[in-house]
């Protein structure tokens, strides 16, 4: 893919750092699959050193990266490869490893104390690990630089190149126009807060059999990727070759696990069709969180809930589930997009869901800028709840305790869910040019959507920005009036 | 454990070495039991990167080992750990890095063609690739250095310090005594080549709840340890709090899955039973294969196979395996030792199998030393299967071609298991000085063994060499009288 020996030299300088993001990749699948419960602090020893090689490694390629940049006339791939690598050491170089290191040290003991204080719903035992972590991304901001606010040089970290008025732009038209669609749901007459499904139990053998013939209808492969069980449903790609997810079984709502499903499975299908060529390359990789959640959120809402792919189910949930029979396929259809107000963003519905990513933006945006004290945060989210979603929390494990992000350090993270709702909407609009999705799934015929997927954005791996790709792709950028178009259309008439 | 400033250093630049090891053992754990199949590729190539990463940080270790000789009055612990970084410097400044690469790159080809080699019981097409094997390991073996034997260089890579003359000295008495006793049991009244329950099928989930009980007695522990299954079972040590074993479930004479279990679990125990101060240094480990074998045989033989073990296991037994109960415990105890001769190793009872290994170790000395060519060998085993054990191989998958071990490299390997053998004799021996060993076994009281075990063999990890902890622990060095004692009053009277 390229003839240039300076770029040579920076992909074999970069297939130890490959190598080790392939180890930090399984000890992370590890550690939620099947790793006994004590290992955790030698794991977490084992992870600490592989990242202070993998920064060495990464610190190596500055030479080389600093000749690359005085190249012309490079193709695509190969500004790709200086782009990613410019960008990681960018990070290595201004942030200094005490900081890294403080924040890894920091962020596992936190995570720890959270799910302690969710579990007890006590905010004050997170509050003096917060507000170090907030301490400490401020700082990494800075380290970093940024223009206008501090936020972006975290939310860069993620998405790269974005900034508080890029998603500004996208969140203020799509909650005015959510709002909208939201109260006309809740003032029609057929509205329900909730669904009789919602409390059937399900036998979890009788449900792993419904996922594989999910993954069966999309077609999954046999030799490079697999399903486990997990506490939060995840997708882990070890290499282009070796792809896995994880799903939960709570045991009642089976549209869960579904749904959890299906979204991973978005996840890998991006992974296992990126372009062979790629592999042990900084390129073997979706651009961006919001890119690579946009397929998530396309297979599983604009595929998975669409009264299509409810029909294609509808005999396997007959077969597996005895209570299914009582309901038709229009019923598990309004089952499978009920939408009302709730409390906690994992089970949210593609609607209410936003607003749940603009609440927690509008709070880290308060706490990064200094707007906010991490004290005041239960209440102003706790308001601001009411005011997008409707519904006050009665306890903090419903409200501000309820995500891992936080304490993992991961901040500037939450807007690029919302992004992957928009770019998917875009992705359904301009698919719709070249074939009859819906057609499609209601004949099961899935491949002509995973192909198309594949030559329009999969195979490119990382070679375009998110914003180049999306131009290239999709033809537009960060632009929500498709995903709104679709609620619309789904929902108000 | 240790004030000296240079001994710290050493175990601060050994920590990167620890999380590769860490990696690696995972990276192996994961292929042998969940990784999906053409993962293969791509989990090499990670493989051969980090061992490149590995071999660099040995090497830096250089200045501060040849420091940390000319160091006085160190303790055990400082000398464990210069003794230790020696040995891993030898290798990667003697053994120059094309050939270490060349031995990788031919082994991970030629265990794919002996798979295929076995599978279709055809030694032409492995024999290209042992005869390149051996020319490498013979190259080893000079850049190496050794006296006496090439053969010599090579065992030590696994038992450190162990010679041709070290083995012959075991081995020779050894032989005598155990023809001596099949010939004993083969002409006595009640002999039998195979038992019924050898055909017997079992269910797999039945058989699962009977290694769990296996689990049970032996106090394995919930949070450090876990069992999976793979197709040929081991133990991985991610670390002391994070040990795993496998076995197999083949469907048939239930006795092959329980024995693996309690060998696992031997070696297991020993892993979870080092001193947690050696954790992260080049001491968490046994000081050698022997000495680690010596732990699951022990288990294995001296106590799964005890009439005391059969009793506790038997109630186990007749509630999930409905078949049991047409048999007394006597007639149980008679098929988990049954002696007679046959042609796989991994299948021989504990006397025959040291024939087989005494085969092993002579065709290997005869291939290094270059008084045997590769394409003479089947002939060799057949021939030398026939005088030890009294039986001919029929075909090359039950002969020559039934080891991965030398498609592996792994050529000094195998005298290590019947050392194993001969090492738990001792154990056993001397352990009756302070333990009523059948007395405990037979009320299920299993901790005090473990104890035992922990305080004289396991905390000790490899602070000492060997021959140093066999001296300490066990009072004598590969002595095989006790071995040969136990047998003798087991099978004889």
């Amino acid at each position: 893919m390229s003839k240039n020996p300076v770029i040579d030299q920076i992909v074999d300088t970069y297939r130890p750092i490959w190598a080790l993001n392939h180890a930090a990749s399984l000890f992370e699948w590890d550690l939620e699959t099947y790793m006994p419960v004590d290992a955790a602090k030698s794991r977490g020893f084992a992870q600490g050193q592989l990242a202070l090689i993998q920064q060495q490694k990464v610190l190596n390629l500055t030479e080389n990266a600093s000749k690359a940049e005085k190249l012309d006339g490079l193709n695509d791939y190969e500004k790709g490869i200086i782009r990613k690598i410019k960008r990681a050491l960018k990070y290595y170089t201004k942030v200094p490893p005490e900081l890294v290191e403080k924040l890894t040290r920091t962020t596992t003991e936190a995570s720890v104390v959270w799910r302690e204080a969710r579990k007890r719903s006590d905010f004050s035992l997170f509050e003096p690990y917060l507000e170090k972590i907030v301490q400490l991304k401020r700082k990494e901001a800075d380290k970093l630089g940024y223009e206008a606010h501090p936020y972006n040089a975290l939310m860069d970290l993620f998405e790269e190149d974005l900034t508080t008025r890029d998603v500004d732009k996208v969140f203020s038209p799509l909650v005015t126009a959510l709002k909208k669609i939201l109260s006309r749901i809740e003032s029609s007459k057929s509205f329900r807060s909730n669904h009789k499904l919602e409390d059937v139990a399900y036998g979890e053998e009788a449900m792993k059999r419904v996922n594989q013939e999910v993954l069966r209808i999309l077609g999954m492969p046999d030799k490079t990727f697999r399903m486990d069980v997990s506490t939060h449903p995840f997708t882990s790609s070890m290499s282009l070759d070796d792809v896995r997810i994880t799903t939960r079984y709570e045991g009642k709502s089976f549209r869960e696990t579904i749904f959890s499903v299906i979204h991973e499975c978005g996840h890998a299908l991006y992974d296992l069709q990126i372009d062979h060529s790629l592999e042990y390359t900084p390129l073997g990789d979706g651009p961006s969180l919001g890119i690579h959640e946009s397929q998530s959120r396309f297979w599983e809402n604009f595929v998975g809930r669409s009264r299509e792919f409810t029909n294609l189910l509808y005999p396997t949930l007959k077969k597996n589930l005895p209570f299914v029979s009582e309901y038709s396929e229009g019923e598990i259809y309004k089952y499978f997009n009920l939408v009302r107000p709730t409390l906690i963003r994992v089970a949210a519905d593609e609607v209410t869901y936003n607003f749940h990513i603009v609440v927690r933006y509008e709070v880290e945006k308060k706490l990064i800028g200094g707007e906010a004290k991490v004290s005041e945060i239960p209440e102003i989210w706790d308001d601001m709840m009411e005011d997008y979603v409707g519904v006050r929390p009665q306890n903090l494990a419903e409200g501000v305790l309820q995500d891992v992000h936080w304490s993992g350090g991961m901040i500037g993270y939450f807007p690029t869910y919302s992004l992957g709702n928009v770019i998917a909407g875009m992705v359904s609009n301009r698919m719709k040019r070249d074939l009859n999705v819906q057609d499609l799934i209601a004949r099961g015929d899935i491949s002509p959507i995973k192909l198309w997927l594949r030559e329009n954005i999969h195979k490119w791996g990382a070679i375009y920005s998110p914003r180049e790709l999306q131009k290239k792709a999709l033809g537009d950028v960060y632009n929500p009036e498709y995903l709104v178009k679709y609620l619309e259309e789904k929902y108000l008439t």
